[in-house]
């Protein structure tokens, strides 16, 4: 398979897609993950890891929002992966990820996630290119022991934004007042760093065993339709039981 | 490198070695490492995690009592893993395991370690061989994480007893009331399982990344000596300094 370039790739819906119609289907799809996700806790055999990736105003906090809106909160957690603790920064990078993954039954989001150590630190060299290919080795390593040992199914996701819509976005952040809590000046810095990010992201990509999904974002719309789908299909395909009495095994 | 074979390797310390002379030496090892631990945990840059595996009986216990006990208790821990609670089992075999691993400037001892998990569990037939690879290599991908990433030293130590010497040392556990605290039937039980186990142990050491250090068990008295002096070459190897006043860095 030949590497992605992002720069061909459309961040926007496909034309003569109607906002009214991708909305009705995620809103449907959105019960059917709350349904499925329900008998998998009340399961507890399989767990489903979601990274969501993107740029700044990339919509990761909006797909949280919304596609996990019906699911039973005993059985999903998120964490927001931000800037290290001085007791994290004291360990390997995997550390403080590892100690947050999925138990079996339930779904954990990583609103980021361990890809931060080989995007922003590269972009910003704080790291060298050969401890980046260390990291995604680690890293590969890391996400195949979650599949195998644990029946953890690995969704990665990459909100796709373009670099306008994520201007705009910014700056909407300063414009309106619901929004301005999500301001931050640094945005800005990380932002004009764009091409860095995209061969960051690039490279994370195709060196990637278990594979990503790449979400044209510039529509939150047709962004929370494409996960939804995504996460109901795994969530079907695991086809989780409820235990009944005799046997607590219904197959 | 041609394959380690365990029974081709003595249990024994070399003839003409005096127990006298080695415990005097050991003494003076065990002080020196209480010496380097210190100007480590100071300067809390590098950590060394130790891994003791062995039969039962093979004097893990001993080791961490006798050769660490010189240090300064903040700086180091001692994890000793027994069979996986129910939260541990809903997760991969490496989750408990990385949590505990050293934070820069501290030691970390296992007393046995994630090897059991391709240990007892192969040799009760509780999983199948190709898990085993499957872990085997996962192992070499997370130890290798901690010595690139945080700068952990990484020593094994698969301390090397004979059955003969086992037996007789399980009989004492029930003939003496001093150590009668530590008999237990099931080790009886998976001392019948000892050329099982031999091959497991063989497989591991041959199949690690990081070599492991065998070390002769049947005398305590050389045992404690050779893994004295191993950690303290590789503490020694670290240079540890302790941090002054200007710049807190007196290199």
């Amino acid at each position: 398979m030949s590497d992605i370039k992002l720069s061909e790739i459309s961040s926007l819906p496909p034309k003569d897609s109607f906002k009214k119609e991708f909305n009705h289907e995620t809103r449907h799809l959105i019960k059917k993950i709350g349904h499925l996700q329900h008998k998998m806790y009340a399961e507890g055999k399989k767990s489903i890891l979601v990274i969501l990736q993107g740029m700044d105003a990339s919509g990761k906090d909006g797909v949280v929002k919304t596609v996990f809106s019906e699911t039973n909160p005993s059985g999903i957690d998120i964490t927001a992966f931000k800037k290290p603790t001085e007791e994290e920064m004291a360990h390997d990078f995997l550390w403080r990820v590892h100690q947050k993954v999925p138990r079996k039954g339930n779904i954990m989001v990583f609103n980021r996630s361990h890809y931060e150590d080989i995007l922003i630190q590269r972009v910003n060299e704080w790291i060298t290119m050969s401890r980046v290919e260390q990291r995604m080795s680690s890293i590969n390593a890391f996400e195949n022991l979650l599949q195998y040992d644990s029946d953890t199914v690995v969704l990665k996701f990459y909100l796709h934004l373009s670099h306008e819509k994520q201007q705009k976005k910014l700056q909407e952040r300063i414009d309106n007042p619901e929004k301005q809590w999500k301001h931050n000046d640094s945005d800005w810095e990380e932002s004009k760093k764009w091409d860095a990010y995209m061969e960051a992201y690039e490279y994370a990509i195709n060196a990637s065993e278990i594979p990503w999904h790449i979400i044209p974002a510039d529509k939150q719309w047709y962004r929370n339709y494409l996960i939804a789908t995504i996460v109901y299909e795994a969530l079907h395909k695991l086809d989780p039981q409820l235990p009944t009495l005799d046997g607590n095994d219904p197959k």
